[in-house]
Parts: structure tokens; sequence; C-alpha cells
């Protein structure tokens, strides 16, 4: 609730007061810019039919009168007036200390080891979550805080895992597929399709932009070995940060390259850190992959010993057991990872009996966005 | 070619020296792991077998011969002797002054206005692109190096535009669909679907990853206006910084926020700054679009005002017509932009006629890689 409103700096910035004493300013022309009016945003879908240059540079707040719930401002020298709801204002105000410390991630993520997750691996059954938005909405929810789930009762055939990501968006089809095959092979084009076990890694860290999903799901797996383990990278980055933040700043700071070439006609590269952040500091991604690492050439000769330092404790904290979570898929299942921050690994296998998995690449961004369009219309039911 | 090999810090670096006097310093660190033999590199694929946790934390280079092209090196305690072609720790060297300017963009990366570009636009013939690898080969490399190019001689039919995206890679599926039509509606659920001119913008900023390359054919264009434009944002950019050092520091330091509802079931959102920067002040991505700007929360009360006038005057730059290099699409040709980089636009159009165009997305990685391997192919014909 809004107790008043102070115009303030020759009508450039604005003052307001919140019924429990909090105090938020806003500047005009992020007002102006943001008005919320059929003339500034298109009614039918929300975009903005202006432009910043349609909007005059000397714009200043002429009046400010509070009428319940709404806050009416009076633009010149446009003579534009304007209602904005105090709600709106709350969720959308700038004026408070946004400085994070580097590595920082939004209430949204979770950060989790084996001890807090083994025991508690999210997961939905896939016939509940394509007829009930709900069990959908909590299985996206798992994924954009964890950063993987479990999908079960998939028809353990060729392609079912199209299913999955039929469920919230779109798969990024590239040079393996739109779904590629996991299972051993006589000439393999990539060490994933051998028995070896792999080392946790996030996919395709040679792409960019890198596929920000990927799913692996299973129609046959009878063989010793070959379970499947997740780590959270972004966990690992967290302590390594704490043991080690030079460590932490060296992978943040400077550029890894990636690489791939085994096939024809392909030839992959990429150049980004190991450890992402964005302009303020936010943990954005995590790309780690011995196989695909290329030599470094963008760390100086005098940080290069200390950057390998902090990439070995980097491996040996993602080796570490405490951070692995364990399962081994069964045929009709299938899980999933965000990778830009959950890494994957598989144990050798051998013996008799067969391991076929197949994997696909999806976008966070259908993912998240679908998960909001659920919340919206939960939201409007209860409102 | 090397003239000696100097091993330094008890076996840790060397110092090669090189015929025109350059020495360049390595790690004995990072030679190992980058060791090109068949028991860390897969032969058939070229993938490292080991991680960097099967290399002894205290390796050190204990033996360094030069045999012609060939340096020879004995790692300890492995006793592990490799060779690495001259060529190659040439090309590899880091031990270099990396330091750059932020905004700065490799020997690749060419930047055009419109008095450069206006009568060089890159172009090519669809059947000859699909017939010649040098054809393709150059196209490609023209988006690579100045971020756009026309493709001529597609059939003007619908679809015509997956023609040009299996030329190099994969098309990028959104909620928009594989592809989608440009053209007015009567209930647009995008100002796109009308025939409102549009501000030089890139295209789904909204959504994280961005698209990369966007794809715009033409099936019809009779009306009065309706010309594309595009911008290259990296040469805006570039000029924003030469006269306001500030605000460039400013769109690139902090996030700005976008977002989409127009559609039942899509709810897209993303968070990313305007002028994106690596690590290394590498200029990597712009975006700028008026329709999707979604208000901005992390830019610091006291830093806002400076923030949108930056955001103004880069604005006005993008519209000034010094950069901006228009054409007409006809029917049976399309434009490629690079989405992380050049701005399209359109002017308003009316009257009789019919306006008619596709879009879809792609991705760079694939497009990049297609011309690696044209590239390298060609190389390894001319040796």
């Amino acid at each position: 609730m809004l107790t008043h409103a102070l115009i303030g700096d020759k009508g450039k910035t604005i003052e307001l007061g919140w019924k429990d004493g909090a105090r938020t300013r806003f500047h005009a022309i992020w007002l102006r810019d943001n008005a919320l009016d059929d003339k500034t945003r298109s009614a039918s879908n929300g975009q903005r039919l202006i432009t910043i240059l349609d909007i005059p540079a000397d714009t200043t707040i002429d009046a400010a009168t509070i009428k319940g719930d709404m806050l009416e401002l009076t633009f010149v020298p446009e003579g534009k007036t304007v209602s904005f709801p105090s709600a709106w204002l709350s969720a959308n105000a700038y004026d408070r200390d946004t400085a994070g410390q580097a590595g920082w991630t939004g209430k949204d993520t979770v950060r989790w080891t084996k001890a807090t997750m083994q025991h508690s691996v999210p997961r939905a059954g896939y016939v509940a979550a394509s007829r009930d938005c709900a069990v959908l909405g909590q299985w996206l929810a798992a994924v954009k805080t964890y950063g993987f789930a479990v999908m079960d009762d998939l028809p353990a055939e060729s392609g079912a895992l199209c299913k999955v990501s039929d469920l919230f968006g779109y798969i990024r089809e590239t040079n393996y597929g739109r779904w590629f095959e996991v299972r051993a092979e006589v000439n393999p084009t990539n060490l994933a399709y051998t028995n070896l076990g792999l080392q946790a890694h996030t996919d395709n860290p040679y792409r960019d932009p890198v596929p920000t999903l990927q799913i692996l799901s299973c129609i046959e797996n009878t063989v010793e070995g070959g379970e499947s383990s997740v780590v959270d990278g972004f966990a690992v980055a967290a302590a390594l940060q704490a043991e080690n933040p030079e460590g932490f700043r060296l992978l943040s700071s400077y550029a890894a390259r990636f690489e791939y070439a085994g096939s024809s006609g392909v030839r992959l590269q990429s150049k980004r850190p190991m450890i992402e952040l964005g302009p303020d500091g936010e943990l954005l991604c995590i790309r780690f992959n011995n196989r695909s690492l290329a030599p470094t050439v963008d760390v100086p000769f005098d940080a290069m010993g200390k950057y390998y330092a902090a990439y070995r404790r980097f491996a040996e904290l993602i080796e570490d057991p405490a951070f692995e979570v364990t399962f081994k898929l069964e045929a009709g299942q299938a899980f999933i990872v965000d990778n830009t921050r959950v890494m994957h690994a598989r144990k050798a296998f051998s013996g008799t009996g067969k391991r076929w998995l197949q994997g696909c690449y999806a976008d966070k961004d259908g993912l998240l966005s679908t998960l909001a369009a659920i919340e919206h219309q939960f939201k409007e039911a209860a409102e």
C-alpha cells in the first residue's frame, strides 16, 4: 500500500513511500518507458508499441496522485497520464542494493549434494505428467530448482524421449540428429558410443549456444555396470570458491576452448569459460568435458599454472562421491539435466546384456516458458 | 622452425626459441594434457581419452629434443615421451599479451556501415551454393565476417527457407514453429505480424539461449514499402563506445530483461545485457528489441539515469541512416542474419499487393562447423 509519492529532482525522479516504511525511487523516463497503457503496450500481445526515441529525452513527472491501489502520473512534455498498480511498482522496484558475491544464484536455484538428494530424486510418471498440468508443473519446477529430474513410465521404445520434450518444448536438432543412439559401437565417432566410463561432464561444450537441456532415455539396460550419475555443478563451483576463491576467479575469468571433429563434415569449436558468470556475477553456466577440452590459449602464461591447478581441483571435487547422485536407468525411464548446470556421468559396463539409451537436446527457454504458463494459470484460477 | 628448447623451473615449464627470434613458454602440465598421442587422444575421433586426474599433479619435463619439425618431450613421473609438431606449438602458443580493450572482436569480424556495405552486399544463388562447396563456403564465410548475407534463386514457395538452413545446419524450432509466417494478420500475436514498421532489432532476446541465426525468405512482396534493412550492431556498439565509453560500460555491465507472453501457454523471460561481453572483454552478443524489453530492474538507482541515456543514444545510432543497409526482398530471395550481431528492420507497408515472408531460426554452431569443414577440405586438397 502506497502512503506517499514525492516528486524529486525537478520531476526526473519520484520517491514512493510504503505502509511498511520502505521507500523506493523511480526515474520518470523509466516509468514512462514502462507505461502499461494501450498506446504504449499492445493490449492483445503485451508488446511495446513505441521505441525509446518516441519518448522525449526531457520527460519529467508533472503530477503524481495515489488513487487506492493505483499511482497516477502525468508526464510532460507529452502531457500523458498513466496509472501504475502499486503491486506492479513494488514487484519491479530497482532502488535496492543489487550487488552480490561472484557466483550468486537466485532463490529458485537450490544446490544439492549426495546427502541431500540421493533419497529424494525428483521424479514423475509420464502418463500422469502428460495428463495433469499440476504433475507436469511440479516436474518442470524441479528441473528449474535442482537442474535434473527423472521420468518414469515411458514406453521402452525408440523415440520415446521425444515424448518427454513434447511435454514442454522443442528438440534442438544437431549433427547428431534429432536424437541419437547411445550404445557401444565398433567404430565410435564419439567416446559416448563405447562401453567406457565417462567422467561427469556437460554435453557439447564445443557448441555455442550450448544445448541447455539434455534428455537420456533407456530402452534396455541389462549390463553389469552402466549406472548413471549426476553432479550439481553449481554446488561444486560453490565448494571450489569456498576453499579456493582465486581458483574460482581464474576458471570464471578466462575462456576455455572446446572442439569436436569426430565425424566427417563436422568441426565444432567454442570459446567459453568453464564457469560462466553474468555481468553482475550471477552463476550462469558450467562447461566441463575432458574429452572435448581443446588447448587453453586464452590464459596468460603467468596465470596458467594456477589455472591448471584450479581445473584439477574442480575435477577432483566433481569426482568426489559426496557430490554424486547415482541411479541405474531401467527400460522405460529417462532423465533430464540442465546442461548448463548439472553434469552427468556413466559407469563403465561390460558382460552380457545390452545397454541401449537414446539422447536428445532441447532448450530451457521452452521449459521455463511452459512452467511459467502453468504457474500463471494456477495463479489466475486461484484469484 | 624451432631453434632451442630450454627446460625451466625444475621442469615445470619449457622455453622454445624460434628462428625469427621469438620465444614462447609452455607449462609441462599443459603440454602433457594436450599430448597428441593415441593413448591421450582417440585416433578415430580426436577426443581426449584421459581426464586431468589421470595426469600426476607433479608432472614435469625431464627431457626435450628438437627433431626436425618435431619437439620430443619426456614427462615424469609417467616416463612418457610425446612428440609435438612445431607448427602445432606455434598455433597454440599462449605466452603472449592477450589483454584487449572491452568490446574487441577477432580478425574474422569486419564491421561495416552503409558506406562500406550498401553496394557490396554478400550474396549467392541457391542453386550454385547447393552444388558447389566453394560457393557455399564463400557465402558462409560472409555470414561469419559480416553477420549477414542474401540468397537468391530460391523457389518462391512455402518452406523454401528450410533449403537455406539445410545447406549448413539445423532449424531451431520454437513456439513459433519450425518456421513462421510473416504477414499482416487480423489478431496478431506479435507485432511482426502487422504492416507496422519495425525498428531495427534482434529477434527473440527473451529467449535464452537466443537463436543465433535468423533466415527470412520472401514468397511475395508487391506492396508499397516493406523494404528490409540490416544494421551492424557491432559497428554501432563501437560507435557508442567511441563517443561515450561510460554508456558502453553501462549497457555491457548490467543485465536488461526481456519478455514475451503474446500467445497462450507462452511466457518467455530472459535476463541478459544489451551488449554482452565475454570475460576477456570480447564483444559476443547484441540484444536490442523495443517491443520485448521488460522493466529494467538490475541497474542500481544511481546508475539508471545514465543507463537510460546510453540506451537512448544506442537507439539513436541504430536508427542513424549511416549504419543502415536497405534492400527490398523479392520473391525467391532470402537473407540470413547473425542474430547475435546484426539487427534487422522493415519499413511500414500499405496499399495494394501482398507481402508474404517466412522466417525461421537456426544456430551458428552448425554454420561455423560446416564452414570450417569446407575450409579444412580445401586446405587438405591444396596440401
